[in-house]
């Protein structure tokens, strides 16, 4: 299973994903789910994947090696709606060797994907590709996608994230939202990547590893798990007896 | 879609289900997901159901109709064990009647249930019953069961429901857990119902409906959101600049 959430916020962009994966429960790896696409000074893109790993990375890969070509590439795209399109015609494509015509039944070969980012002359955006390769982009109102495990993890971020939302605060909100997924789902877990990029600029602000040890996030854990128990120990005794 | 939550606890039994059920976004309707079966002094049992209406319908009134005779029922089973048997086959029953032999692959017939209670001279139990009529009991590590829309509501369940936690603390978690499963997913709505049996008792010292205007569960919604907001803000900062 996977987990990632990105947001797209006024003061920039946020993206945080997990990093194991599994086959079973006695198969379990690591693998970044998090991919950077750079051209310095000029674009800076960032892709989260979920769902059958041999997609993605295929997927990756492809945009890996076209990068450097002539071809329409996402480092020549000439902007982030057109990196879009050709990261979701690349999923069509990889899905269509591994399965062509859909024949196979019994493996699910989707994934999804969010891809955000800023390419000089575009604002920073943010799209959720579906495994169809179509895709949708983050708005005011809507400010925030998820890709895999996504439950255990919404509430928190419904309660605190809207568009006006500072980054440091994005960022404490994407940390409490993985202590809350990684809590109830075992296939979602550490080290955690992190992107930030504040509004243009075309580099990440911050791109970082949040390890088991990291001495922050524990922190921020035992505050959040301390200050559940303290709000819910507050709370209005009911109006009956029971 | 349903939520519906169950508690076994040292004091007791506490259950709780939401009434919205939906067959598309068009066709809404109010029904009662939680079923009383009583004898008075002798019994008192409760039966939350998630899935196909049909089939938990016909299974609720195929135990009511029996309740009366001779044969096997759930008012003349001699333990909550040979209850939730009796209930398992009656489901195995109803899917076998309407779909024999499995044979219709674009209906999902299934659903699930949770059967709590006690019976006089057995202690207070709950039973989680699976489609295939087959079932898990609650116990001190696992002192709760969820079916239905479970994934937004489990949080918080998780940090504070221990088996030791007191029937008036878990009655207010279970409303908690309705409020985050609400506020992310239309389908699961009001009016909620809610039973609480004291360990030992043998009916319910607590059977209502909690309406949308009802007061104390407007305070703690509001208690809970504002606690939130104010325990996110008051969030160790991140150690970086961002």
């Amino acid at each position: 299973m996977t987990y990632c959430v990105a947001m797209r916020l006024d003061e920039g962009l946020v993206f945080a994903s997990d990093t194991r994966t599994n086959a079973g429960f006695d198969h379990i790896a690591t693998f970044r789910k998090m991919h950077l696409f750079e051209k310095l000074g000029e674009r800076s893109l960032v892709l989260l994947s979920a769902g059958n790993l041999a997609t993605s990375q295929s997927v990756v890969k492809l945009l890996e090696r076209r990068a450097g070509t002539n071809e329409p590439n996402i480092l020549n795209a000439e902007s982030m709606f057109e990196a879009a399109e050709l990261v979701g015609q690349t999923m069509r494509e990889v899905i269509q060797r591994d399965n062509p015509d859909g024949k196979i039944s019994h493996v699910d070969f989707s994934c999804s994907l969010v891809l955000g980012g800023q390419i000089q002359g575009d604002g920073h955006r943010l799209f959720n590709i579906y495994p169809e390769g179509n895709f949708i982009e983050a708005t005011e109102e809507t400010p925030y996608f998820q890709i895999g495990e996504s439950k255990y993890g919404k509430p928190i971020l419904d309660r605190v994230v809207t568009y006006d939302t500072p980054l440091d605060r994005a960022y404490q909100s994407a940390l409490i939202s993985f202590d809350s997924t990684m809590k109830s789902n075992l296939s979602v877990g550490m080290p955690l990547d992190i992107a930030i990029f504040r509004k243009g600029t075309l580099q990440p602000s911050l791109m970082h590893r949040v390890e088991e040890n990291c001495e922050y996030f524990r922190t921020l854990r035992q505050q959040w798990h301390q200050g559940i128990q303290d709000l819910f120990t507050g709370l209005t005794p009911p109006p009956m007896a029971l």
